[in-house]
């Protein structure tokens, strides 16, 4: 039995791979739950500073497993309790990422919807190859696409993601980025590269700076500016009390490479 | 007498026309009433699945109506209680907007200025011609767009707003595009045609879930990202549970269109 | 001793320069302090209508003076009261500019970086000199730019400005429009000019409206969408009801200039 998560780590860069391109990496409740160790065993890993996400085959993620979640309905309740146990670990897995110490890469290619396009915009930054589609369309079939909104919206303006939600138009890598779903578009033969690039360059900086940094990050937004600076400024104390830190900022002024610990 | 509110219903989508053309469709006391009425009236109509609302003549709006508003200062108290009562019909009939259970689509063309920017700005979606342009230039004649700058400052970035609020400055569409507050930029002459098309795709899906998906869409912008799920899981099992729903699912899956109820 | 903060005044509009060009203006706790007075005199200003904010040699600001920052290890503690204290300080500066009557415009050539982005994120108006470059790079050295974060994840988008904050890496001015970061890009030797004509446009409106515009537009970013319409409202009533804005509207009708107190 082939594992439905893989992870190969490049020295401080850890790789996880949705490998089930049969359907497309749905995000099946197995899944969810594979996923979900995985990302939950990296936030406890000192020896990762980076994550990537990607997906097997012609697709990042189409989303959910529409034909396990029709499963469901023959269960008595009509799968009432399934779909509410399926939304819940989906949507903590989703919050896993912004929680995790590490930030967390998604390297996109061919297409990314529904919950597939809510883990690329869950992701701290995102690497898309040209040609790459995204899209929250479950209203073709259906299903609003409700959970993915929550990603989504924080992620791009909101006339933006209500026209992904309402019409199930995608939108292509070029747009994506305008719209700030995501950072870089490459030619697919780079992708690979440009997002192993990008993680060996966060891995490169002071590891307790950027998880320092990258809580600090998502705690903040969610305040009133005052609330945010007083956040903030006890992150700043924090970190310059590091003697890294202290090593870091000498060398800088001494013009040559730290040596941190 | 001429009607100042247009109303012509093609299928599943109401055309909400303001026709007053000889000051720009002003939101006059009565044109903002006359509006909320019929927007009102929509949101009563299971018949219909989307809305555009557009102007008739060079101008979308223009905003408030000046002449009204400087006839009010004749008034005992000057003109206090009338423009307390003017601002409130209009921030509450903006509000229904959002609160609508159809999407609504500004077709926009011309000028949208002021309290008429508001209202694009307002709406779920926006289409405009090539050469419409957007400001809320009250600041020129003294009067500060505080109202407009509440739907504004929550469609565009912050400093590009600020801008557009004390320069009293234009943009033109493509920059409107680029910001957020407009959704497509098409040939005057493919206006019309362009802001229906997206109605009738809107209107093609299963209305239930777009009704529960805009709703949903409005609750969780204003909440915590855990709250944020909270509110969208529910809105997702509840959606699952609706047998278009399963019969939506069903189709895509085997391949053929839903036959929906 | 050369001032370390120039002020001049070109009629309504107050100019602030950073003159500290041997260490790229960095913002030093004198340099703080400084700036916090020079901005509080401004506000006490009636007779000031716009501000604009340059600096003096290659860069606009380099962020803080890190050789100051190093010696308060010496102390007892460590530096930690020190930082403490820098921190509030510089928070409290930065808040300064959102809270003035005035709006402020950044006039920003050469680099912007670390604390010196978050003073531009912090201005109302940017206007940026081709080749110019923005960074929060603090990562490089080992000190994540948790404060300038709070300024700049409320002026781009969250995945914008994750990446330059893990990574390091600059934006150029482009991309700082694009994201919402700056107003306007220009000619290197346009910049001084087009920074002038931007604050005598702002000068040119009535400032009574503009104060009342500017105090109501961050109150408001900071509500529910319906709280905010409140706010805005109650706004629009008082603005109304100058007598200055009476004559506005008037003479906008009569299509004439308005004559202002």
């Amino acid at each position: 039995m082939s594992q439905r998560v893989l992870r190969n780590d490049t020295g401080y860069v850890a790789h996880l791979v949705l490998n089930s391109p049969e359907n497309f990496n749905a995000l099946s409740v197995e899944m969810i739950a594979d996923l979900s160790v995985a990302l939950a065993a990296i936030g406890e890993d000192e020896s990762i500073r980076a994550v990537i996400l990607s997906g097997v085959g012609k697709a990042f993620s189409a989303g959910h497993d529409l034909r396990q979640m029709q499963a469901a309905r023959g269960e008595a309740d009509g799968g009432s309790a399934a779909y509410q146990a399926l939304f819940e670990a989906c949507a903590r897995m989703m919050q896993l990422i912004p929680a995790l110490p590490q930030p967390v890469i998604a390297q996109v290619q061919g297409i990314a919807t529904a919950a597939g396009c809510q883990l690329v915009a869950s992701c701290d930054l995102a690497v898309a190859a040209e040609g790459t589609r995204f899209g929250v369309n479950g209203v073709n079939i259906g299903l609003f696409c409700s959970t993915p909104m929550v990603a989504l919206s924080r992620a791009v303006p909101p006339k933006a993601a209500f026209e992904m939600l309402t019409t199930g138009e995608f939108i292509d890598a070029a747009r994506a980025r305008e719209l700030g779903l995501i950072n870089r578009v490459v030619p697919a033969d780079q992708l690979a590269d440009a997002a192993m690039e990008m993680a060996q360059l966060i891995a490169s900086k002071l590891p307790a700076a950027v998880r320092m940094g990258k809580q600090a990050f998502y705690r903040q937004l969610q305040l009133g500016l005052g609330d945010a600076y007083g956040s903030a400024g006890g992150t700043m104390c924090e970190n310059m009390m590091l003697p890294d830190t202290d090593e870091g900022i000498t060398a800088f002024l001494e013009k040559r490479k730290p040596n941190w610990a």
